[in-house]
């Protein structure tokens, strides 16, 4: 039976990478007065859902989808997680 | 004694909020074959260190420098999660 699962996708600069958002948004704190925060690295977030039969099936159809079109893999890695969503769940 | 602590932030669009970007690669992704995949929203995942005395005082002032800088309340939602850095962890 057909199934609904949900991929969430966290993408992150490779650490070797200059995060310059996340510079700019450091150094913007910092004028206003947080001292006490560094190394900010910014990210994407990525939620999709997948029909598919199985959790393996999803995780795979999940896992091409973000090796395809969701991050750039000479400057990012990607942490995916596929969870089997509830019946009447939209998120 | 000051610690450092590591904030993890999920900034997402409200539900009711159209997410261009996401209808965007979805689009991409459906052209080139990937039906099975709906709903796609993307966020902005932030990652930084906090130098603190206590968790709570960490979590605080990254609750301040989120609401502050990090994300719209308009338009957007924010999910905090603060946890202690094991000493030499650098992320």
């Amino acid at each position: 039976m057909m199934g609904k699962f949900l991929a969430k996708v966290v993408v992150t600069l490779k650490p070797s990478i200059l995060d310059v958002q996340g510079r700019t948004v450091e150094n913007s704190l910092k004028t206003i007065g947080f001292s006490q925060i560094n190394n900010i690295r910014v990210g994407k977030y990525i939620t999709f859902t997948v029909d598919a039969n199985t959790i393996e099936e999803a995780r795979k159809i999940a896992d091409n989808a973000t090796d395809t079109l969701l991050f750039n893999p000479n400057i990012e890695t990607y942490n995916l997680e596929v969870v089997e969503m509830e019946t009447g769940d939209r998120r």
